[in-house]
This record gives structure tokens, sequence and C-alpha cells, in this order.
């Protein structure tokens, strides 16, 4: 039986749990398999670049990392592998995450990283995305996906019958 | 024998075809197939919708996007498909892409649209990404990125040598 | 008896009810018909275009509409009806809606839609605006506007009065 | 016969005729007629405020403002009229416009100016948008505009023909 | 006997009396007699231009104006009067501020506005401004302001004495 | 015979010359004597606060002082003398001024300095507003404003006759 | 026995003690002797001055300066000495210490001033910085940085080992 | 003899030659020897590395890094090794540069990177922020140190003493 594939879910410091937590729910909800790793792109590079050549191993398909401020880590990560590498802007406490969305965004040309929204939306989307790339080939997950965005529908519609009320 | 997997390459006005340009030759160098289409959200929305609901069809397996201003094309495409859509952000005439950054990435939860840098480099990187994502099933496309990096990397590496003579 | 004119206004989540409050409350005061309804640009696009084809039957003079974010809705609303569209930017939780602002004002060429302030003042500016384009072929509306712009003044004069004890 | 309904269209320096041209040459294709005037809120507030008072026997319904910088044109008219006025937000040499679109969009509660894009495709919309208020009552007009739509739509798909090409 | 100089103080809303009070306390503080008003370039233009025009009657030599959002107040005041006018950009809710700041700052050539800080410092500022131009004919002032000049000095050196502590 | 107030002007670098003529021009228009000098607060701090300590010995009344980047150089003077000083925010070849203008407004509490818009409006007004704090005592000054302020309004009622013909 | 290097930290004001202690105690944790000072640019600029001639005689040898708003202090320093200056831009309430920043930073040519992150991680890095520069010549300080940096790289790795429970 | 102090100046893509070359020349004529490598930290990570982990043997004392966009270089070079790392933003086509500064000067606790002015005036100081660094520990450089201040100084007065002809 073929290996399911997995998401690297990866941040550079424990304060970013809480945003992170939006990402690898969503995961689990679509039954994606994935890894959190807590390794810093400025504090243990060596180890971050260990975990990267072992992508290949561990059956990695694609790669979410959030970072704030200076967000160096996608785009470190994005330069020591071919996978698909997306990017998550964290708030910073006085740039609001500008900062981070510059930093992950702005790419050189030849080391691209797919950039979502800055915070909870976009760590949310991140498992979105890595789901949206897995159903590719995987029709399970392309069949929760469809259920997805059909209860996000609903979910609205409901609303909307209720909007009068307001 | 199996249908190659194509990208749907769409921008919105033919004043955005030279920055586009930068995406799909990139395409061509990798050998991935690709339909450019010039279907504006704002001006052509139903023509734009037709051609969305006849993805499937036309095996479209990834989508990339470029708009500028209120970018509106990469958001309203993934409102309507479950594939991966890329983003590019164009310059605009005053704001410089700020306001087209903004437009594409900032999007809500549940529908990602994974955001590439302003401009040429955006464009280029997206198809760049497009191929990482294609890469994960063609062994074929796989090796030429291995390729890709290799030459980018001897061509840094070939400037470094002559570094000492500024 | 001829029909009255009627204020679409739309929303994409509830989580701008709150805000939206702001519009409907003035549109009441005016006493001015209006349909309030939560249609997502994003998350049901179906629906919103049923809705926009239906603007004419339901005698819809006037779209507000406010969103937050890559804030799609009032473009996409606009790129569908020939009707004035007026937009509203809403807070977002780390740009401050300035994100929103730039997603709604920079429509391309062709697709206008009226922005107003970003938050509560836009909300209820936005009504204010729809009273003045009805008030042009209704003299009820006319009259009320005059007597609002009458009563604003006079509070900020009866304030005047008092500034001298602080 | 009716007087038809006529739209100001106000600057206030003559180095906004350029931008402001974007916006006449649209109403003469709708051919709505229009009275263009050039009255600085700055340098000429007593002309201005005189012309203001006069809009109603001008049988003036709609007014199209533009201005740069400290872009006060827009809300000192609607400080003095009740009629719907359009802002556009005109570039200026160092913040591009920024500053522009931020003294002209916003402005407080009760004081609405709808605000327009920046530049040529504000001045543009302006009229447009202008066109959309009159055409609510005004057939001739309406038509135009459906007419319009349909060709702006075309163009975007003429150009979609030759897109392969590229 | 010669008439005192006079300040007069203006702000659009009685929102921005908690931040004006920076500027009445200095005032106060330094014996210079100022009259508070609030009077909204937006909502009474025609009272704000009849107290504009008695200026000269009321010994009034210098204006402060403070105003938040589009924040035209003291610009309006400048364009209406040949007294020098000294702008103070409020705090708004979403931009901080940015946008009173532009729009007072950037005025066009022919109409200076002196403008502070953003906020409290700002308002404060404004005073002190206002009592440098007034020191510049009354030598009570002038000396005021030493006096002032030399306690803030001797407060800093003060807490530099305790610095060691920390 | 009384001396003349008199204005410093000054700026840090020569290649400030050109945005600095438009203030010179106007005090020369206006009849008041000014000193301009080149007088670098990072780089010939000493040299400035000599010259500070001289403004009283060579009847200044007012200083205008335009600088650019970490702008530092009116903000050092305002901290060492007790006139009313004016900033005027220089260009910069990256951010445009906005850090300029940022440097120059932003000053803390008990140093205000009056800051103009950037580049040559600001340099112009700043004369503009030198001449109406002078003014308040110099009657042939204060008649030279009046006549300004008119021929200033005629050159726009100028304008709007011809505006017909666009 | 030769005296140790010394860092001169500087703020101008107590407000800025919360976050300048960041600094100080991360030089108390390598053991470098450092002098902490109340000394603002704007209210002391003589007693700064004074102090700045005497680093040499005090053994300083490197400087740290935080500042907010119109943040003058570093640069003012470096204009009167040779020694490496660091610079630490401090929050402000409106504008977040973006001024701050772009006050610091945008130093001219010849006037470096080494600026480090807005806040708390900046003060605390601005001590790290000045003991990498102490490092070069001091053995024992090079010896407490590469166990900081293992530390610190220990931190995450332990981190990183619980990851897999979130 | 001791082998003299070097700098490691090092970019990432050659299209930062130009401005990199602001700094060389000043290190040229400091005396100071320096390499200039092109090392790209998303291209040649591995190489990047080997570098850095030749510094010690290299007799590197202190290192330039520029970069632009996601300016990862100096952060990434920082993270790796103990020496003081200055960093100097490069010019982006869209974004000018903000994105590059935010990049590079948001660095997390623990990893300083000494930010220098965005361009070649960054460039140019980071030459001189690195002499200052070396000229603590040797006098040569120190007294070429002392003579560039004079003759910067030299060179305004000379400038201050034309300024009359303007």
């Amino acid at each position: 039986m073929a290996k399911k594939s997995k998401v690297a879910v990866i941040i550079g410091s424990d304060s970013d749990l809480d945003v992170i937590k939006n990402c690898t729910d969503v995961l689990k909800d679509f039954g994606i398999p994935y890894e959190l790793r807590i390794l810093s792109a400025h504090r243990v590079p060596d180890e971050l670049s260990k975990y990267i050549k072992a992508f290949a191993k561990n059956n990695i398909k694609i790669v979410v990392a959030a970072a704030g401020g200076a967000a160096h880590l996608p785009g470190v990560i994005a330069s020591q592998t071919s996978l698909p590498v997306v990017g998550v802007p964290v708030e910073t406490k006085y740039l609001k995450g500008i900062d981070s969305l510059f930093s992950i965004v702005q790419m050189p040309k030849g080391v691209p990283v797919a950039t979502m929204a800055i915070g909870e939306a976009g760590a949310r989307n991140a498992a979105i995305f890595a789901a949206q790339v897995i159903a590719l080939e995987d029709k399970k997950v392309a069949k929760r996906l469809s259920a997805f965005k059909m209860k996000q529908k609903k979910a609205v519609l409901e609303k909307d019958k209720t909007a009068g009320r307001f």
C-alpha cells in the first residue's frame, strides 16, 4: 500500500503555536497526515537543514511554514527543497505582520513561496491550499474538499436566511 | 496515454501580457502545457465562469492569475474552483502594486490564493511553483526542476568567481 | 402607485453585521426600504449572481456592499450590474482596513465602486449617500436629508456653546 | 421639455486638467451635459461657495471633484450641498496620491464623498458612476450605459481570441 | 493698554476635546488667552467662516485647529485667513492618524498649515509653538518660555540622576 | 531705526539647494531679509550650535530648516532655541520623503517643529508661513501677504474662465 | 590591568526605561559593564554633548541609544563621536514605531547608525550586537556569546521535542 | 606580524554590484582589506554556509551583506556566525526597498543584524560602520576615520561659504 502524502508544518518558535493550530486543525479535518516541527531558521539552521534533507524519506509532499517579523523561515526552506512551500505571515507586535508579509512574499526569481494572508486566516488557508494540491492525486481528499466547500456555502446561506432579522 | 496536466494562465487585460510572459516563458522551458486567456473578472464575469467550469474537461490542474489594483481575478477564480490558484500582483501606476498585493493575498478563511511577489519576479515564480506542484506526480518535470535549480546555482557561482574584479 | 426605490445592502459574512448596522439604521431613519443579504462573493458566488440578476425585479436602485481584507464583494457586484454600487471597507484584524480600502477603491477603468471611509463612519455615510442619490427623484427623502443636515448642524452648534467650559 | 440633468466637474488647479479630461471625455460620450470649473477650495473658497449655492438653479444633479495632496475640494463641496459628490484622488509628486486618497475617502460621519481610484482610472470611473446615477431616471443614458458595458465586454473577448499568439 | 494677543483653538467635534485639552492646558500655563470653539468645517461651514472673519476684531493672532480623518479643518481655516494656522492631526480608529497627518500637512502651494505630531504630543506642542510666535513680541511670554525650557531640562536631569538604579 | 526681522534658512547639504530656492524666492518677493546657511546637524554639529546661539544677535525671528531622510536638522535646531522653527521634509530617493516627514513632524512633547508639505510646495509654504508670523507685527509684510492672496485668487479665477475650452 | 570596555546606554526619557531594560539585562548576563543615562537630544542637548565628549575618558567602546517618534538621539550621538552607535527604535502610540525606525535608520552618508528591530527585540539585540563587537577582542565575552548561542539553540530543540503534542 | 582584520562583503546577485561598490570604495579608502563574494542565501545556501564556516580562518572580523526584497541574506549569515553582521537594504523595483528594510531590520530576539539606510547611503555607511568597529583596536584605521570626519566637515563648511550666492 502506498504511503500517504504528508505535510511538513514548521514554525520557528512556540509563540507561533496558537496561529499554526488553525492550520493543523484543518489538516486533521481533511485526514491529511502532517508533522509539526519547531525549527528556527535563525536559531537552529543546521537542524532545519537536516530535516529538509529528510523530506523525501518522510514522504513530505508540501511544506507549510509560518513566521513573523524578518520572517525568513519559509524562504530558507524553499531555498533547500524543490517541494512547494506555503508561507504564513504571523502578526508582529508593532508592524502588525506587514513586515512578515513582505519578508515572505517578495522572494527573488527562482525561489517561490506561496504566500497566504496574515495570521489565523492565512494559517487556515495554508492547510486548505495544501489539501487542494494533495487532492490533485488523492481522490479522498478531493471529496473532502468538495464537502468542505459545500458546508462552507451552506453556512453562509443559513446566515443569509436570518439576515432579515437584523 | 494519460493526458498531460495543464496550467491555466489568466489575465484580465492585455496590458498585463508583458508581465505574464515571464510566467509562460518558464512554463515553456519546463515543457508544461498551458492555456493563456484574457478574461477580466470585472468586464466578462460570465465568460470567466464558463471557462472555470471547463477546467476539469480541459485537464487544468493549477491556475495562475495575474491582476493589478483592486485585483479580484485570482480570488474570483478561487471562489469557483477547488484547484490550487496562484496569484501574481501586477504593478499599478500609483500604488506600485501594494494595492494589488493586498487585494490578492488577504483572502478570507476558506478560499486561499497562493500569492507571489509583485511583478516579473512573481510571474516567473508562479510558473516555477506550478512546476513544483506538477512535479509531485510528473517525474519529467521533477527532473527539469532539479536541472533548473542546478543551473541557477551554477550561474551564481560563476558570477561569484568574477566578484573579485569589482 | 409607483413602487419605492429600494437599497440592496450586502455583506459577505455575519461578522460584518455590527458595522453594517450603521448603514441600515440610517436607511430606516430616512424611511428608505432596503434588503439586507449575507452573500459572500467568495463562498456563494452563484447565489450572489442570482440575487444581482433580480435587482430590477426587486426595484433595487442602488447597492451598498461592505467587505474586509481582499474585499471583492463590491467590485464583483459592480461587474454584474449597471446600478451604482457603494463600497464600505471593513476593518481587518491586522492591516486595520487599509487592505479592504485598496481592494475596493482601486477598481479598473469601466467598473466604478463609490468607496466610503473605513468602518462605522463609512457604513453610515453609505446610507446617507444612497439617500442623496434617491433624493434626486424622491422629494420626501430630499426633505428628510435637509432635516438631517440641519439637525447635524444644530448638534455641533449646541456643543460649541458649551466649549467654553472646558 | 424638462431640462437635462447636468454634472458639475470641479478641479482646484489647471494642473489637474489632464486627469479630469478622462472624466469629461466619458461624459461627452454618454451625451451628459456638464460644466467644468476651476475653483480651488483653498484659494477661492468664496467663489466656490457661490457656485455650490447655484447648483439647483443650474440643474446640477451630481458633482465630480478631483484634487491632490491635502485634497479638501470634494469634502468642502460635500459640506455645502446635499447632492451626491464623487471624489477623484489625483496623483501627487511624492506620496503618489495616497495622501489624496486618505484626504478624500476618510470623511467623517454625516458628510459622504464617493471616492474613486487614484488618477486617470478614477476620473474615468467618476463619469461612469455619474452616468449610472443619472441613468436611474434617464432611459437614454441607461441605454448608452448598456451599450458601453457590451462594448467593453467585446473588447476583452476580442483580445482573448488573440491571447494564444503570445 | 494694548489688548493681549489671543489664540483661537478650534476643533470640529467634541470627541476631540480630550486631545485638545493638552493644548489649552499649556496655553493656560503660559498665561496666553484663548478661545475654544467647536466648529466643524464639514457640518457648520458657514458658522466657521463667520468666526474666521471675526478674528481681527477678537484680537486673534494665531490659530490652532485639531482634526482627524479627512482632516480639512486646519486647511479650510488657512484658506480664509492670513494668520498663521497650526494643525494637529488627531488619531483615527483605523488608520491611527496617518490619514489625519496627510490631510493636514500636504497643503498646496500658497496655503500653509504648520503641522504638529499626531495626538497629545502634537496638541501640547501646538500651544508651545503658539507661545513661541507670541513671545516674539511679548516679553512676559518669552520669559515663561525660557522658564518652561529650563524646567523641562531639569526634569530630564533629575531623571538621569536616578537612572543608575535601573 | 529698528532692525528688520530676519529669517534663518538652513539646509544640511547643497543637494537641498534646489528645493530651498522655492523658499528663498518667496522671501525675496515679500521683501523679507534672510540668511541661507548650509550647516548639517550630522556633519558640523558644533558650527550649527554656534550659529543657533547667534540668532538673537543676528535679529533672527524665525527659522526654516529643510532636510531629508533621518531629517534631524529642524529638530536639532528646535532643541537649541526658543524661536519658532519651520521644518520642510525633502524628498528622498527611495522612501520619497515619508521618512523625512516622520522624522520632522513626530517631535516629542516640549519641542515643536512646524512641519510643511514634502518638497517644493513645503519649501514655498515655509516662506509664506514665516511671512504670516512676521506680518503679525510688520504691516508692510502684512500688506504684501494680502496682495499675494489676492493675486493667487485672481490667477485661479483667470484659469476658471478658460476652463470651458477644455 | 587593562580597564574593561564599557557600553554607554542612552535614552531620552524615563518612559523608555521598560524597553531598554531588555538591553541592560543582557549586558549584565554577558558581564559587560555599562552606563545607563537619560539624556534627551531635544531637551538637554548640551549635557548630552558633554557626556559624548567624555566617552574616551570613561572607556566607552560602543553606544546603544533608544528613542521613539522623531527619534534623533542615536543620530545626534553618531554626529559627535567616531564610536559605533547602535539605535533602537521605540514604539510610538500612533505610528507604532515606523516613525522611530525611519528616523533612526535613514541616516545620511557619512554618519551611520546600526539600527535594530522596533521595541523589546531590538533592545535585546542591541546588547547582543554590542557583545559581538566587544567579543572581537575580549575572549571571555566571546565564550559567553558561544554559550548563549548554544543555550538559545537548545531551547528551540527542547520546544521542538514537545511540538508533536499540539 | 598580526594579520589585518578583514571585512566579508556579500551580495546575493550581481545586480547588487552597483550599490555595494559604495561600500567597497570606502573600505579601500580606509585601507581595510575585504573579500567581495556573490553568494545567494536562496540559490546557493550550502556554498554560503561553507564560506561562513571559514570566517575565522580567513580572519574575517565583521560582515556586510546587502540584499533586496525578501532580503534574507544578512539574517541567514547572522544565524550562522557570532561575528557582527551589518545589513544593507537594496532598492526594489516596486516597493522601493521598504520590503528589504523590514526583511533585514525586524530580526527576532537573539540574532541581531545592524541595519543601514536603503541603497547607496546605506552601503557607504556600512563601510564606515565597519571601520568604526575595526578602529576600536586598529589605530591606523582610527586615524583615517578622524581624518574622514574632518574632511567631511570641511566639505560642508566650504559649501556653506558659497551659500550666500544662491
